[in-house]
């Protein structure tokens, strides 16, 4: 299923895409999409549904992050050898975690906001993992029973915050907007192999990054039981997987960064795509 | 007031101290303590109340973090000239900023788990800012007119995985129980001066941290204003300060560690005691 959450900010409601890619209406069915329901009961029960019999949604709304009530974003670092590369950084031995703050969650297609005083904002496009159930010390094997499905993601980033200011790199990732999430929570049964992935990026309609999650040095059962070491993950938890190279601090023959105005279009195979245009503020 | 949350995981009801100190229940004007309460509206009413004539609660039950709901727990680092030095850290000239994940939350006498593998786990004795109303590109000015209050904390880190597994500090400070709250939340009114607040821990009965949070580098409007320049603080965010000296990797002659067994008591000027015993897992 491809899941989604549409209206405006503060006032979005649960829909579902059918086998046209109609838009119809789930919240005479669920209150949200949200931690308690992205277990298997939940989505089972919704996998029943004759979708096509629910009401179409019309018109084109806003298309909120497809999942309400997310309780941390964990990113791993430096998971492509590429972009550790183009980054002037080693491939890691382990993987890099740093989070997120859940106040920079966005809509896929809202506007990014370049804070005042930026001058190194840059895109990633990513495959983001949504947690369905909770997981705590899970080995690899059962890793993926965890993982409710996939998102596409940009997990947008000042690099003059995230590395020229005192150090961690939350400061530079962590700006309201800097998370756009969706179109689509699509559903793990849809994705039969997250290591088969196309990913790729636009800026002003220029092609900037092209990876495939192939490349991953971490795959996902790797990074969901590496993770569940460290802190417990919750149903409603996302999981940011890194990006392959060609970010705006890798190109050559200098860098560049985004500038209000600039639009950011980038999309993953079975994923769906987001566009973002930059605006001051 | 001192705000408490009492009661058994996930079945917590709110409370406050009364003027002698007997915990009385709130539960029939307040769903929670959590993000909707802590603005100025909610606690001034509070503030009217003769808490006296509130039922008492029976007993001695378990406390809970004050704050149910929190959406980010944003941390200082190296924010006292003296813990800079023994962690053998320059002193920052900007705040240092690092996330703990809201999974490490836990009650102020719970017991800490000393995690699977964990060779340096260590004790932070700290002041938390609980916010109460919005505040993104907020003015130091201003910034106290968004604390709804302090709370007392351990930043409790494991130090090998903080600095030793793959850089960035979040991996070695979110795992469960890592996050001691409590045991109030007292509001901003009763606290006069955040800069002149004892802070002091003991593991087995033995002073290790002794500090004064007049000695910060970055005091608490510097910080609240520092931290929503790059994210928005929403109500229920809770900012750690730093710790003063003191910590497990300062010890002389050779730094020491928690284990199984071991008892951390830790308290602060007028925000209460805590007490930890540490456990396996």
């Amino acid at each position: 299923m491809k899941l989604v959450r549409y209206g405006q900010p503060g006032a979005e409601r649960p829909g579902v895409l059918d086998a046209q890619g109609v838009l119809r209406d789930l919240s005479m069915l669920l209150p949200e999409l949200g931690p308690a329901q992205l277990g298997p009961r939940t989505l089972s029960a919704l996998a029943a549904l004759d979708t096509s019999r629910l009401p179409a949604v019309p018109g084109a709304p806003r298309l909120a992050c497809p999942v309400a009530g997310v309780g941390k974003i964990v990113c791993v670092g430096l998971n492509y050898a590429d972009h550790a590369l183009e980054a002037g950084m080693q491939a890691p031995a382990e993987p890099v975690l740093f989070m997120k703050a859940i106040t920079a969650l966005s809509g896929p297609n809202d506007a990014v906001r370049i804070p005042p005083g930026a001058r190194k904002t840059d895109w990633e496009v990513e495959l983001g993992i949504v947690i369905g159930t909770r997981a705590s010390h899970v080995s690899e094997g059962v890793a993926l029973q965890h993982v409710a499905g996939y998102v596409l993601a940009n997990d947008v980033s000042e690099r003059a915050w995230q590395t020229e200011r005192g150090g961690q790199w939350d400061k530079g990732k962590s700006y309201d907007t800097f998370a756009p999430i969706g179109p689509w929570l699509v559903t793990a049964d849809e994705v039969p192999d997250p290591h088969a992935i196309d990913l790729w990026l636009e800026v002003n309609g220029q092609r900037v990054q092209n990876g495939n999650t192939r490349n991953f040095i971490f795959g996902v059962p790797t990074v969901v039981s590496y993770i569940s070491q460290f802190m417990t993950l919750e149903p409603g938890d996302i999981v940011l997987t890194g990006t392959p190279a060609g970010v705006g601090l890798g190109q050559k023959p200098a860098p560049w960064f985004l500038k209000p105005g600039d639009v950011m279009r980038l999309g993953a195979t079975g994923l769906g795509e987001q566009t973002q245009t930059c605006v001051g503020g």
